[in-house]
């Protein structure tokens, strides 16, 4: 396949200048006023794919952000491959800790940093230009489609609609999915489970306004001393989560599986350094990776309540806020959990403040077999070119959709990640290796020469 | 003293104009962009106070915000009352719960609405009109000095160094304040007693950059969790602070002078009415005046830390902050106290996060002994305006200065505060009742003759 290494050689440096152009635009989705950005990043897909070579594309209204949909069909009766992907990124704050501005691309240390640059503009530009590099290298095998969202980093909550609006357009034999990580950058490895989401915003309210500290200090409620209370009992001193009934799905693994989940390479002390962190912290009775991998977490993602300014403002705040997700693990129903929370936070509220919890996000957990042709068409791909089996991980991520598309479409995904674990993915300075780029590209048009010849 | 009431009535739009002048000025001390603000302040101030009819008035630079000083002498051999207050207020946020800007005053239902409209502009410029008011009408009977200061909500980090280098200019026989409240329009009060304050700030920090709570969370201690903790566990079940030795020298009460405190008129259902609360929440075994008057607290003033925005962000935050204060009661120190809390909040920090603690700024309680003859005169001139004789209280508040005087200057304070408790001081919306400003410059020359008969 010396014409995949040849291709990429040539463009390579085209490759870069397209992925910066669509970086640049900061398609933000959870922020109102990126609004006109969404588009911006759509119609920049809808060119890329039809440059790339696909019959069609066109960009499909939502009722949020639009659905980038192309194709390029070889012939009907070959095996389909449907891309999915995301143009959205997380927001950047806080902003005063990128070293450089997050959509302006820079190369540092031989990786391009900016927002998106992974997650999942990077990894997903890879399936375009490796596309491209099929298609004008007529060593396209299969039929592809493409689906690009802009909606996931906020749970995409119009995917399932348009998917299920779309069956006969998206038919496919597997969905292909460059969004997750890999163990090392020698070490390929490839995400069999992702974790599912259940994501809360709580308000705590007290007096009915804010209150001088001094005047009534110890006589009132503090609703952010109260939240602060809630929030230290979700988790007991094992740091077991304590909402009843939170860990009846949760599916047992054994302990065969367990000891054979081990094996994967892991520095305990590479990942304390690589943090900056003195000890971990998790559930009892579980390995780090394991704790990420196969069991379901807590954490407060964000946490807010009276004066945060400079200086010293002696005040009972009226009110406090936080916003605390929950990964979820395989059988757990993510709107099972959301109301189990809710119930929960309702009701050990203290009688002095009043509770508002709202669901922001959920998806279901994945877990994506590795017995299937995908499957084996991946680690084939990744042996052609770092020379090595990957290795099948289990990620504490999430990407709810993929749930969402075998329920709706009835299709598997293959979860073929090419970030590491260094990209600072939803972080300042979120960065992604040009070496990982090229492999990306170089690896996928191995796996559709692969899935082509399984699926014969 | 007919004369009094008249001169007021004559001049009550016009006291008006000239206290809404200095209310227009955002003269917020704990933010650095109001610089020019304090000036213009301090600037009003020297005016007011020679144009009330002092002999002189000068603007005193410190390493903060300037103290304004003036003086007029009548007699070598008279009584000296020495008039502090601050022109410096505090932020005004949450702004967009202000119904109108908060430097725009604006009378409704007989109220001032503004920041300082109570603190301190408001009941502090009742004693520059009420000294003009005894100058015009030949009446006043004691020398008398201003103090003026424009750091009092931060603290009053540099009077300390004032006083103790302009002894022989501030030596009086009282120190006369308005910065406090009275129980109710109609029950006239003396405060008796201040608390202490100590207010720390506290940042807790995990893994060195914002982590995605997918790939890390249950794997890593996340430092907002870890904060709610901490924070939870400074105080027990029964609202007790658990910080080792913190009630080591709290001021023992006597039954006895905990049930003549009692009999103060206040009704728990007004007080939850007016804050909107179900329930009271306060320190086990005292009751809510209790709590704020001869008992300490400890509050969370502001709470900060990950994704605070709009939407799902699904983040591990790599570091989350409080401000906390305690409340102290007398013979608590505060540094005392501020070095208690700094040892066990690094003491009690897990090792999986490191902890910062920082004291933002303190003082000490302080006790008004009521067989003074300030008090005694004070007394007598609230029972001449209001014909009640008024109720000794100990306060909530802090003004942490007071002791310093005591400490400095030797002299002891006299408390006349001409607050409400639904002024909202320190709030959005805060508001001085037009009848609480026009009987605070009324009671205020009865004050001064009693106090020159007493010390005769």
């Amino acid at each position: 396949m010396e014409h995949i290494k040849n291709y990429i050689e040539e463009n390579k440096k085209r490759f870069l200048d397209e992925l910066f152009r669509l970086i640049r635009i900061p398609s933000i989705s959870s922020e109102t006023e990126h609004k006109d950005d969404m588009l911006k990043a759509a119609e920049y897909w809808k060119d890329a794919i039809l440059k790339a070579g696909a019959d069609k594309a066109e960009i499909y209204p939502t009722d949020g952000n639009p659905v980038v949909y192309g194709e390029k069909i070889i012939d009907p009766s070959a095996p389909t491959v449907l891309v999915y992907g995301h143009y959205d990124v997380m927001p950047v704050d806080p902003i005063e800790l990128w070293k450089t501005p997050p959509f302006e691309p820079e190369i540092r240390e031989g990786k391009i940093f900016a927002r998106g640059a992974d997650d999942d503009k990077g990894q997903a530009f890879m399936h375009a230009k490796a596309f491209e590099l099929m298609v004008n290298t007529n060593t396209l095998p299969c039929n592809v489609k493409f689906m690009i969202e802009g909606e996931e980093e906020i749970g995409s909550p119009n995917l399932g609609a348009f998917c299920d609006g779309h069956k006969e357009l998206l038919k496919a034999d597997v969905i292909l999915v460059s969004d997750t990580g890999m163990i090392a950058p020698d070490i390929p490895s490839i995400t069999t489970g992702l974790r599912g989401l259940s994501y809360m915003e709580v308000e705590v309210t007290g007096p009915n306004k804010d209150l001088h500290s001094g005047l009534f200090g110890g006589a009132v409620a503090n609703p952010a001393n109260i939240l602060a209370k809630m929030i230290a009992s979700l988790m007991d001193e094992n740091n077991h989560i304590t909402i009843p009934g939170f860990y009846d799905d949760v599916e047992v693994i054994s302990d065969e599986e367990r000891s054979e989940m081990a094996k994967a390479p892991f520095s305990l002390d590479e990942y304390k350094k690589a943090l900056d962190i003195a000890e971990v912290c998790g559930e009892k009775g579980y390995s780090t990776n394991e704790r990420t991998g196969i069991r379901p977490s807590l954490d407060v993602n964000g946490i807010w309540g009276g004066y945060t300014g400079e200086g010293a403002k002696t005040v009972i705040p009226s009110k406090a806020h936080a916003k605390i997700s929950m990964r979820l693990v395989p059988n757990q129903d993510n709107e099972k959990i959301t109301k189990l929370f809710e119930d929960h936070f309702k009701a050990f509220a203290p009688s002095y403040v009043t509770v508002e919890v709202k669901a922001l996000h959920g998806g279901q957990a994945y877990v994506s077999p590795t017995n299937m042709d995908a499957y084996k068409a991946a680690e084939l791909a990744y042996t052609d070119v770092y020379n090595k089996k990957p290795v099948p991980v289990r990620s504490g991520g999430s990407i709810p959709i993929i749930a969402t598309f075998e329920d709706i479409l009835g299709i598997k995904s293959i979860l073929m990640g090419f970030g590491l674990e260094s990209d600072a993915i939803h972080s300042p300075n979120e960065n992604f290796p040009l070496a990982q780029f090229y492999n990306g590209i170089e690896t996928i048009p191995h796996f559709y020469k692969h899935f082509a010849e399984l699926m014969k």
